[in-house]
């Protein structure tokens, strides 16, 4: 049996592939989807599902673990029972939450250039975030770095269709907890001028990254109070539960009008009910109670609405991704974040182990359920392997190009007189061809998309420069593209005054997990 | 660099795979899509390319090589001009032929639980048709056999998400030409109760397979006049021209009454103009004139749209597949047969040499736009590799996970109290899980989609049981279901007689191609 991590070595004589080609990439540009999303559910049965929610929060009520924010919630009119630390809603409050909650904001990156629309029709990609690991075929499969997290801040600097970073990937493990936060922060914010992550967990870590990403901006407090300039998300403890350091994600960054994306991550069948309707009842209730926190700390705050809903195998319980019910969550998930008219947030996954076939499908998938719901904030855009638990150089690539294919997706097909080309087909003949017409002729070098990885050779050719599949092409692509990179340098006296800040933050401990 | 073809031998003696497991399909169905098409032009752009194809039919007119045709469409009112064979179309004979055109027939099987419909919602999935090849990881790339033909025939029957066999995937090489349409339609017929294919090539041979279907399906002449049961495909010669096979097939099916789809070859830049409105303009024209030949012929006659547009390599005049520019063609082709209200085709192509991670995005790219581009028949569903040069075993398999994704997502999601299931997640509790819960107990056997080739499992299982990646998992699945394959016998009788044809038109000479 052929395996994936195999080698034949005769092919390395013959590769003719080891020259130094250009890579083609689109350029940088905001992606907007004119097509109206796919509704799996009526209108009705929307509602149903909202109203499901609102007797989910009133009657269960979410279990919400920090006092601080059980206090603003009951101050707020919520019925809290501080024996069980349950906060059953009122249908009234979730709703007053829902009318400050904007439909639309800008996050600012530190190259004005590089800000974002969050909402309306723009679907912005980001990378993965959050795995432990870090992959790729060269090196294989290891415990994260603050190298690796490095290399990856660069590939995604690098990599054009990518609009924003997301949080460890890999984490950093070699940088003690208490600096982590700061360290990989600072390493975005000088290798990227795309719209950072920041951690959520502490009080401490948020203010401490939201003073770096603005002294990268080089702007005030008061205009950092104004324009959202970083973002970060908080998962709930389905089922209904809300832990400390969510909740004081939630607050902290409503405090500081920094965008928070919540997402309840309800795997049907095992945190949330089997079927798809109750666990988006379930995941839009916990969503719901959130939103509420936040909006009650400060009307108006930026939010996303994140919807990451999943089945498992039911044989052995590991969650599966890519699959027909996480299309479908996907695209009601849409359906819910377009009820409350908020930005909405999905995400590009897979379960594969490998950056293979499977891997590629199941992104496939995931990345047509995301944005024909009408995705905003593509999560885990490109990278992720494993569920998760990997960031996957190769799959950086594999996913960069079916995300330009997207955005060129997107864009507009024009028909006019010199489109219709009538008198092209005149010119050419019948039986004839194009390829030397005046109307081929002036427009060849910009009709079609470029790919970034996908080799268009024959058979022969192919073979005869070393039988190189996509997923291996891929390597060869990461490694130009980090050969390549041109850093967006950060002003010396920015870079200096960012690690005085790290530097006393770390003489005074940082700010370790409590 | 590792490679696509290489081996690792020690992961074999690990491999506890080898043992034999129940692979696990969907049951057959007729798939339904039940959302309404991606529609990247207005209807107004439509009908500008509608305007324009009737003006090019007008104006620039077909290239018909086929003298019987012309005198058909001579009598039928066309502008004939028998020193060019350039037919030129008034518009009214068009719009008179698109009158008759039906919107929905079936195609009867000699199953009649294999039965399918071929309009409306419905969506139908065949095989890779054409290729000259044959790959397989085990036996590498091969000229096609007969013995390959009949292997991928029963292989299409068992997979269950196949509903009809394309034409020579791969082409039997090594059975004599003139015999050859009869002996791989017996080798459909016998090993296959799925809906066949037959050649258009010769009116000969056009009655050769009829035969053979007919007896297979053990009906008379005039049932199968009245039930269209088998089907072809007829390419125009693009740009704007209908060689003598061709005219012939539309002839021959629809004096016959069965089912031809017509599709232009359309490859923009090469065969059509490089703008995409033009190439649409061209492939529309094209289809018109030889759904005008059909209902002049037989008013009425079973037809299905066809399109197949797509760019090509500019540096290389490669055809390339899976692309934005395809997407598009595959979405605004399905706009063109819904203006006809006309079954639409299209196919899950790619330009990939290998069934990797390429060949499976542009796979799933060609698969969305189809699908969500209203296909009612899907050609090439399974198994096309090489921009259709290779039948490729491993990839029937990655096409038949997605496809079965498909039919899975376009099934209803139930909204009712049982499966909001509020209940449920009160007895979860907050924090809890909903493993042994009572409502997913009765629900979790049957809950969720089960897959034929993707691995769930972690990278630690995955790896001690050799780390096999998907493209080769597909191997074992190939040949597993080669070795459950079960034949669904004819009846003796209908052997016998439809040996003693082949017998009879062998001694006679077989239908050359004259």
């Amino acid at each position: 049996m052929e395996t994936a991590t195999t080698t034949r070595h005769r092919a390395r004589r013959h590769d003719p592939e080891s020259r130094r080609v250009s890579l083609h990439q689109l350029p940088w540009r905001q992606v907007t989807n004119p097509y109206p999303p796919i509704q799996p559910l009526s209108a009705d049965q929307i509602e149903s599902i909202h109203r499901a929610s609102l007797t989910i929060l009133k009657e269960i009520g979410m279990k919400v673990l920090l006092p601080e924010a059980r206090k603003i919630l009951r101050q707020a009119g919520a019925d809290v029972d501080e024996a069980s630390q349950v906060v059953k809603f009122d249908s009234g409050l979730v709703q007053q939450a829902l009318t400050t909650v904007p439909a639309k904001f800008t996050l600012y990156a530190r190259n004005p250039a590089r800000n974002i629309i969050m909402g309306g029709n723009h679907a912005n990609f980001g990378t993965v975030g959050g795995p432990p690991y870090a992959h790729d075929l060269e090196r294989g499969r290891r415990t994260g770095t603050l190298a690796d997290f490095t290399e990856l801040v660069k590939l995604a600097q690098s990599l054009n269709i990518v609009h924003f970073l997301a949080g460890s990937a890999p984490e950093a493990q070699d940088v003690p907890v208490p600096i982590r936060h700061m360290v990989m922060a600072k390493a975005v914010l000088a290798h990227s001028d795309k719209v950072p992550f920041g951690s959520t967990i502490t009080q401490a870590r948020i203010e401490d990254v939201f003073e770096l990403v603005r002294m990268a901006r080089g702007v005030s407090r008061e205009q950092m109070l104004r324009e959202p300039s970083y973002y970060s998300v908080i998962n709930t403890n389905s089922p209904m539960q809300l832990d400390g350091a969510m909740a004081w994600g939630v607050i902290g960054f409503a405090e500081r009008n920094q965008a928070l994306c919540i997402t309840p991550f309800t795997l049907l069948g095992a945190m949330a009910p089997v079927t798809i309707a109750g666990a988006i009842a379930q995941q839009n209730a916990e969503a719901l109670a959130a939103i509420t926190l936040s909006q009650i700390v400060r009307p108006g705050a930026p939010l996303i609405y994140g919807g990451f809903t999943s089945n498992v195998d039911m044989r052995s319980g590991a969650p599966a991704f890519g699959t027909p019910e996480y299309i479908k969550a996907c695209l009601i998930g849409g359906q819910m974040a377009r009820r409350y008219n908020m930005p909405y947030r999905s995400s590009n996954t897979n379960a594969s182990v490998w950056p293979d076939a499977q891997a590629t499908y199941e992104g496939a998938m995931s990345i047509w359920g995301a944005l024909m719901g009408g995705t905003n904030m593509l999560l885990h855009g490109v990278g992720w392997l494993e569920g998760g638990l990997v960031a996957s150089y190769e799959k950086y690539i594999i996913d960069a190009e079916m995300l330009q294919t997207m955005a060129e997706f997107f864009t507009p097909t024009v028909v006019d007189d010199s489109t219709l080309a009538i008198d092209a087909i005149r010119e050419a003949g019948h039986g004839g061809h194009f390829f030397g017409v005046q109307h081929t002729m002036e427009r060849y070098e910009t009709a079609f998309y470029t790919p970034l990885l996908s080799d268009w050779r024959n058979f022969q050719q192919w073979e005869a420069s070393g039988s190189v599949d996509a997923t291996h092409r891929a390597t060869k692509i990461w490694k130009q593209l980090l050969a390549d990179y041109e850093e967006p340098k950060l002003d010396p006296a920015i870079a200096e005054e960012m690690d005085a800040y790290i530097d006393r933050r770390t003489r005074e401990g940082g700010a370790p997990y409590i």
